[in-house]
């Protein structure tokens, strides 16, 4: 009584003003990746298909986007103290390769089962990786000790505006290549890439659909959207090392804005499509980034996820970022 | 006495106007492959490499270039008739998909030791596989004796200036994006691509070094430039698989005249340098590909090719040929 009922919607953060700064950040030290198209996936689809190449980015993964901006978005005094992450690879690569674009240190929280060509990285680009158990819990609090001891900077690899306005410049230049996409697909972890995605998408063209995919291992993201309530990550023993973390509340406030829906791909599924992206477009690409594919190829699939027809009566335009391209060759799934 | 002692210089075939001509021809049908670069790569070259990746081309090579202007540039009564070639397998690939776009028929004769991807592929197309003993003369005869019996027209894999004209598109799409090369190296077997790179290159950049590169196993076109006589190719056993063909005098007379040199590279060089492509520009190379990288990144490897200097005194600036991206994923050399 005398309450609001309901608090007013929350602003848009990180807003289209934060991407475009993000963007002149960034752009002159990172690839503008390609958008490659495929006539085979476009037959097996249905669907026209447009491939944003991020396996083809600087680090091999989109992560460089939001960790360079994070990092050279610091005061001097605060970078100079170094930089903080806990990642499963791709992001630890990127804060260490940003770290020392800036000439300042990083320490990269791993988990012992990271798999080594992700480690290597991180100490080929000069990070200094510190293991630990493969819990969230045990990540959070090794990242925690070392700010404390060293006074560094954490730079989440996902909870944090500046890591989800660099991730959001990928989708940016794909809608400045393809200005008319009816959906854009993202694969889905902590929620960084995915949400920035929807916010660029949604800037640049309001009336696109927008959809996580996401392995049914780990399928977190699809019961939080599907209940409207953040739940918790269950299981992680997906082949896809990258999507191995749960939403956070700030990247779940977005997606629940702006998702379509949370598309579920199997263990198989996952490597079937990984493969058919090596054999027929001659990228290398991460189990991580072939959950965009799988649900477009599979029977029914471009027509599950209900597209209006469009204007011109053509084929859907279908965007799809392909997140990395860091896999060890010596341990291939198939 | 009396007569001549120097035959007149041939004029450049196939000239500029043609190579103009078979881009506008085929630049709707094909991909414009992007250009990739890489940090690690300039690294370990000392030099700034441009990639074109032709292995990213439709058909999974720069093939499909000259079999679509040869194709294309057909009249009808003669294209009705369908075509015949032979080919170890991206030629093939290319011509039988080119001859479908066409609506035509194609009959590609294959060694039996050709890769069963690169067959399969042909078959995709909708091309008819003729095999043959992996001999030249095999090849030779079985695609006379189809020709004898349909009618076909032939379209060999490079002796044809309308293949060399196509192949040469590369090399202009190369120079229009990287305009300050002082250098570019490609693959070389039959001499096709080569010879065509070489055309284009010099035409829009008169004062330009080129090189061929070529397995150690498989080093007629070395022999053949070092001696300035077209030599026979003794063995072919090399892993590269698309580099086990002879020049023709055709293809010779051009490289003699362009040419600054060719570079042998060993069987490990190959495979080496092809992972590296795989693990750090996450693109999928066959061996044949890897050859124009592996002279670059070995001690010396930029030094021994003997560049001026440039102008702007910057390290030099060299354009390779990623020529294709068709490889066996259950039978990699890695």
């Amino acid at each position: 009584m005398g309450q609001p009922q309901t608090s007013p919607e929350p602003p848009a953060v990180p807003s289209w003003e934060q991407i475009v700064e993000a963007h002149a950040r960034i752009a002159a030290r990172i690839h503008r990746t390609p958008v490659l198209t495929s006539r085979t996936m476009d037959r097996l689809s249905g669907a026209e298909i447009f491939f944003k190449c991020e396996n083809l980015q600087k680090t091999g993964s989109f992560k460089i986007r939001g960790a360079t901006n994070a990092i050279f978005s610091l005061p001097d005094e605060e970078a100079q103290r170094g930089i903080v992450t806990q990642s499963s690879g791709n992001h630890g690569a990127a804060v260490a390769c940003a770290a020392a674009w800036r000439g300042i240190k990083a320490w990269i929280v791993m988990p012992r089962n990271a798999p080594s060509i992700k480690c290597e990285a991180v100490e080929a680009y000069g990070g200094e990786v510190a293991f630990c158990e493969p819990t969230m819990t045990a990540r959070k609090e090794t990242a925690a000790k070392i700010q404390a001891e060293t006074g560094a900077v954490l730079v989440h690899p996902y909870d944090d505006d500046r890591i989800i306005a660099g991730q959001a410049t990928a989708a940016k230049e794909l809608h400045e290549e393809v200005p008319d996409l009816d959906a854009v697909l993202a694969p889905v972890s902590g929620g960084g890439l995915l949400s920035g995605t929807c916010l660029s998408a949604r800037h640049m063209r309001p009336e696109i659909r927008l959809f996580g995919c996401e392995p049914a291992k780990a399928d977190d993201a699809y019961k939080s959207i599907k209940t409207g309530r953040l739940q918790p990550l269950d299981s992680s023993d997906t082949i896809a090392d990258g999507l191995r973390a749960p939403l956070a509340a700030r990247t779940f406030a977005i997606l629940r804005r702006e998702l379509s829906g949370v598309l579920l791909v199997s263990e198989e599924e996952i490597i079937a499509a990984m493969r058919l992206l090596w054999e027929r477009m001659k990228i290398v690409v991460e189990p991580s980034s072939s959950v965009v594919l799988a649900p477009l190829i599979k029977e029914g699939g471009v027509a599950s996820i209900q597209l209006p027809a469009r204007a011109d009566g053509g084929k859907p335009r279908i965007g799809v970022i392909l997140s990395g391209g860091n896999v060890d060759l010596s341990a291939l799934p198939f």
